[in-house]
């Protein structure tokens, strides 16, 4: 019996990349099942607030797996991002990246000869992520943040966790606790009781600025490290630069009762229809997602073909060897296939 | 007639780094006179809650300019910091921060043969850096976040000024106004007001997360960014890294009556004493100083001679080219000398 899950294509280049890794799932015979739902910009624009449909809502939560596209995020001030909605309203609360170096991607630290291999875990509700936010007079605007014990501690146990399951020797806790010392602190201190129960991974924390420092200088030393909402926003991003850039990151949004696997870059309107999206940051989510479905063989054979399609110097336009002609969307997606 | 400033070595390696500046100053015949200040961590121990004496702060304040070694941040949740407590009580509203690509300082980036220049400008005194938070209770923490216009505006004014002064040609605004549509939304605004008395500078905003990523994959496409306090801090410390680390780092905390310029790498409590510290930071937030003041002829040949000392492999045991035996930094000073 096969499993099934939700599947939402997303806005712009979305259609194309979702098509492009469902067609590589297929040819390794994953045995899932698809419910395409409505959700995306022009559900917002036809007034579903969160972006989506009831109909969409409903599939999603039956299922517990959201498979999503990138999606726009409409303009306005009152306005939310369709994304951290969605994390929003199943509570969502991990937010997981891994970080590798990709051979065939070429960045300046791996012309360095330094190897990347990292996960952030990102607190995925709270902070100025509530849009807490009023104008006191026009000139005067006040924004609020909020850190709880209950939100800091599911975040963390998952970040401990999965860095158990992983087989990971340590985890760092990223905050700004010397200026936020009741916010951040709480967080740290969380942090810090947690790590108490898992004697078998070096726990430390660093203040972020630090931290940032020293991810453009020795990422090599960090293994894992835990953030709250809109630090660990900034640092997954800066992490993504280190292997090349969004369309190498995978994302993954994990609650208790629904997980979303996503491509967290845009949705690249200038080229959508061409037939020329790279695929690989939603691959890689989908890699996640079908590990975390327990499919690991299929993981790790879509993995693999993956990995020596990029070595062998196969590439969409945006990026890879420039002697090397780029690959349409469908070629590389075929490479993949083939390998 | 000389002109007189303030002078606070600051704690741990700072009595020794600013020996070795104010040794560098004299050599080149730099007119200026010193006040020493009681300033640091031994005083707040001693009772003063700003970790000044009033005499240092008469001094300060009559004098207009203070140059400050490290400080070390006293401990305890109520308690603040005493480099945040001295922009504060000036109101030294905007954080300049210059990075540049230093030969003799190897770096990725300079392996790749990416050169960096770029100007941090970061605003000082607002946004979570006024402290406000609460305990709604042991498990909830709340923190404001507050944004205003004139905040605002004074920060951008002085980077478009500061971009003009120096002839750049574009300045970029670093934002999460799609998330704090409000409070980061204010800032912003106000950029793209301020933008249109300055035609000749060629405006632009970018969502912080993606700066970071864009920082670490192509810092070369920047030549100015102006920013809230927080996210300029850990930006700032993300540019340290890519031209070295913080201690290469010049900082000058600029307001209307009084400025600071100063070393922002820690203390170093370790290494205080043995006489081996890298003056470099505090140096080249020195030379910033002496530009400052009109000094541009002793900044010019200082600022020379230190990058004509780190070419010739000249260094501190804390970088620089293992092959070449690490000076301490009296022999690296008089290196600096000597040039
Ligand atoms: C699109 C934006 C609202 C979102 C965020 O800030 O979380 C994105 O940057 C991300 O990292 O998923
Ligand atoms: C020491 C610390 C309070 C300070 C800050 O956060 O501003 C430092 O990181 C800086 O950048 O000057």
């Amino acid at each position: 019996m096969k499993t099934k899950i939700a599947v939402a294509n997303g806005d712009g280049i979305g259609p194309e990349i979702m098509a492009a890794v469902l067609r590589i799932f297929e040819a390794n015979d994953v045995q899932l099942e698809y419910e395409f739902v409505e959700m995306g910009k022009s559900y917002f624009d036809a007034g579903h607030s969160t972006g989506m449909t009831a109909q969409a809502k409903e599939t999603i939560e039956t299922l517990g797996l959201l498979f999503k596209g990138p999606m726009e995020t409409p303009k306005g001030k009152g306005v939310k991002s369709i994304n951290v909605t969605a994390r929003k309203v199943w509570n969502t609360y991990a937010n997981q990246r891994d970080f590798r170096t990709l051979n065939g991607v070429e960045t300046v630290f791996s012309k360095a000869g330094i190897p990347i291999n990292l996960t952030i875990i990102r607190e995925n509700i709270e902070d100025t992520y509530g849009g807490i936010e009023h104008l006191l007079t026009y000139d005067v605007a006040v924004g609020r943040r909020i850190i709880t014990r209950p939100g800091s501690e599911q975040v963390i146990r998952y970040a401990f966790e999965m860095a158990r399951r992983k087989g990971l020797k340590k985890l760092a806790c990223g905050h700004k606790a010397n200026i936020m010392k009741l916010t951040d602190g709480l967080f740290l201190e969380v942090f810090q009781e947690v790590a108490k129960e898992y004697p078998d991974i070096e726990a430390s924390d660093i203040i972020v600025d630090d931290l940032c420092m020293k991810l453009v200088t020795r990422p090599q030393t960090f293994e894992a490290i835990v953030l709250t909402n809109l630090q660990g926003d900034i640092v997954s991003d800066l992490c993504a630069g280190l292997v090349g850039g969004l369309g190498f990151a995978p994302s993954a949004n994990i609650g208790d009762n629904i997980s979303i696997f996503e491509a967290v870059h845009g949705t690249a309107p200038d080229i959508a229809g061409k037939g020329i999206a790279n695929p690989t940051a939603l691959l890689l989510s989908g890699i996640s997602m079908l590990r975390f479905l327990g499919f690991s063989k299929n993981a790790a054979d879509i993995e693999n073909a993956l990995l020596y399609t990029l070595e062998q110097g196969v590439h969409t336009g945006d990026f890879g060897d420039k002697a090397i002609p780029s690959s349409n969307t469908n070629a590389f997606t075929d490479a993949i296939i083939a390998n």
